[in-house]
């Protein structure tokens, strides 16, 4: 088999994926790990007059088999470095259509230096993101706006307000809140920022609103430019339903804003465990577009993601230096220059998720709750002073019951939702 | 359960999805349905104080469950009907993350005439197409310049000249060909429409090359660009990896030429029949966002794909009023002034497979083979004649095997490859 090479040994400048194969009836896990890494390199189904030494050297090679996984190595010369449209098109492209597999599962990829040196990464990361906030050390909390939908612009920069001034220090749109009818862009923007502003003056510290720029490529640039205009400092964005090719778009050609990645629709691609992308490789990928913000998971509330799952990919957007510890769910990476991406827990958090999850997400957290502070019983602005009552509990040590028999909040949310 | 209302007649502002179903063990099915009516509109987890008249009145409803499948109703008022990445980050965002679920499929989308108003649709479409290149009933036939990677802009060039004067009426690059260092775009776009130049001229007939633009959004606007100032006819993008806000921007800002969609990616969206988003799904936006032509499947060659899909799918883009003819499996469209898109069947193709392939597909396809024209024995030319001989001998009724005694080219390809 022409594209396996059991003794290939990488060079520094492959780019490593890491699959898992499910073969279907009709071939060998070997067989179809050639044919992974023949078409989603240099080759096609059968000979070729047209074939020449440079593809025969540059292809990649199928080199560690571990069935059901498979590393294959690919040459940085297969690449247009810059563009991960056509990175992915190349190591995601047809092979998850081929015939030769049943399942097909990218796990993990690996870039090399080489390939980090084209990209500028995040241009706040989590430094540059608690330098803004004025937050050095415990996580921010930060709510969405609920109803998703059906507030008009002046009712929801009405929301916002009482959030902030409850404690939230970020607050954010809705994944399909853009600009509608009833709620337009730009009255919005004007609106929350006025809130923002009164928030700032009454409770002496920072607060941001992220908000939601998702659209076509030159709408979006429009949006994010007026939110500079205007005196935002955050831009939010829908990365899966905008693309590649949009997000690099922003981070390469927008304004200097901090941008906020939400990852609606990212489950069709990464739910099923043997088919599909894994969230991890697409969290490598926003790092390395150079996202500031993204959402990992939260292993508590109401969207699904295993705690050792969202912790791996945490630290794979957080850390600088990540060592493979499972070679059937992370390769590793050293990012070099590429600042490291605040992690975003979100979906169907309140207070009582917390402690636990503060436990094993550490500080560098964005803790965001759109229902558990709207919902609270006495509002959003009480909703929000529980949410930053139980972080304050968990910085100092205190069990979040014991804290609150004198925080009112705090206590009406446990009783209303409990601990978990 | 609020979000399901077995008696809601659908308005026709309403926008329809039908999805595939399967709750998790603590939900039954009718749950699962309002999980997902409610996180995909209005809705969250919990109980809000926030929530208001207009948010009630605009909530989706499942109203038609037929255990595993539902359908799901959207009132307009809930998109900004003009993006698509907001229309995706409702219908096809968050609910495939939700615990509720298993496994959740995007069927299909029925988009209401209110939608259809806000989109353009394909500049040229079929008829478009076949007038810019004088081929009024049979399919065109094109080839994939091959190896995928490894030749020069001059070699790129001179197998794309072969190719043409062989009979091929479209070159194509490969999906992952864009700008290598060893393949320059600027240097391969110029070559290779010189070569068509020099073919157009040898065969008096129309030829086009559809030069590979994916990249980020600028400089995708700018490659295209120069395609129109070097006086090519065709761009090419592959809009599952450049992303949605790419494929509109191209299409409402870009400059007045064909566009040639591919679909690498599409599997790991649409491969699995429990989970992801159907290509019929995928195909019908891509059509109102205004390709003008898409790959659609072959039920033949190297990529997976039934017949009855294959043909269900082309139907869903070239004709102008679908009626559905299975409710499991399409709901059916109305497309008013949205001009049909050539499907286009690529992916493992020989001259063997077209007999079959127009039999069920129809002349209005264009039929794609990469290997199938340059790993023919006598090289690309004979490869490209092979393909026109085929396809003419279908024109007339002829079998292929009848039709190769006096067609050389033709004889040894099935020869080599057989039929099926």
């Amino acid at each position: 088999m022409e594209f396996v090479e059991k003794d290939y040994a990488p060079s520094e400048d492959d780019l490593i994926c890491l699959f898992r194969v499910e073969p279907n009836s009709e071939n060998s896990f070997e067989r179809a790990c050639d044919h992974i890494a023949k078409e989603s390199s240099v080759g096609t189904w059968t000979h070729l007059g047209t074939l020449n030494e440079r593809a025969k050297r540059i292809k990649a090679r199928a080199y560690k088999l571990n069935d059901p996984y498979v590393e294959v190595a690919y040459p940085s010369e297969l690449f247009e470095l810059s563009n991960i449209p056509q990175v992915m098109s190349s190591i995601a492209g047809n092979i998850f259509g081929m015939k030769a597999i049943d399942n097909l599962r990218l796990v993990d990829v690996k870039f090399p230096k080489k390939m980090i040196e084209e990209y500028a990464g995040p241009r706040y990361g989590i430094e540059g993101v608690r330098k803004t906030m004025e937050v050095p050390e415990r996580p921010l909390v930060g709510t969405i706006v609920k109803p998703k939908l059906g507030l008009d612009a002046k009712s929801h920069a009405k929301v916002a307000e009482e959030s902030w001034i409850g404690g939230c220090d970020v607050v954010k749109d809705d994944e399909n809140l853009t600009s509608q009818p009833f709620n337009i862009y730009e009255d919005r923007l004007a609106a929350t920022l006025e809130s923002r502003d009164i928030a700032e003056e009454e409770t002496g510290e920072k607060k941001v609103y992220m908000c939601n720029t998702t659209a076509g490529s030159s709408e979006m640039m429009e949006r994010a430019e007026l939110i500079k205009e205007m005196g935002g400092r955050y831009m939010m964005i829908d990365v899966l339903t905008t693309g590649f090719s949009a997000v690099q778009e922003m981070r390469e050609n927008g304004p200097d804003l901090i941008m906020h990645a939400h990852r609606a629709m990212h489950g069709a691609l990464t739910r099923n465990k043997k088919h599909g992308i894994t969230m991890l490789a697409l969290a490598k990928l926003y790092r390395l577009m150079g996202v500031d913000q993204l959402h990992v998971g939260t292993a508590v509330g109401k969207m699904e993601g295993g705690k050792e799952e969202v912790r791996m990919i945490a630290e794979n957007v957080e850390k600088m230096k990540i060592k493979s510890r499972d070679e059937t769910k992370e390769l590793g990476q050293e990012w070099h220059h590429i600042k490291p991406v605040f992690a975003v827990s979100s979906g169907g958090l309140h207070p009582g998720h917390v402690d636990p999850l503060m436990e094993f997400m550490g500080n560098d957290v964005i803790i965001q709750s759109g229902g558990g502070v709207h919902g609270h019983p006495d509002g959003s602005k009480a909703g929000a002073r529980a949410m930053r009552q139980v972080v304050d509990a968990k910085m100092k040590g205190i069990d979040p019951w014991d804290y609150a028999e004198d925080h009112i909040e705090l206590k009406k949310a446990l009783d209303l939702w409990g601990t978990s």
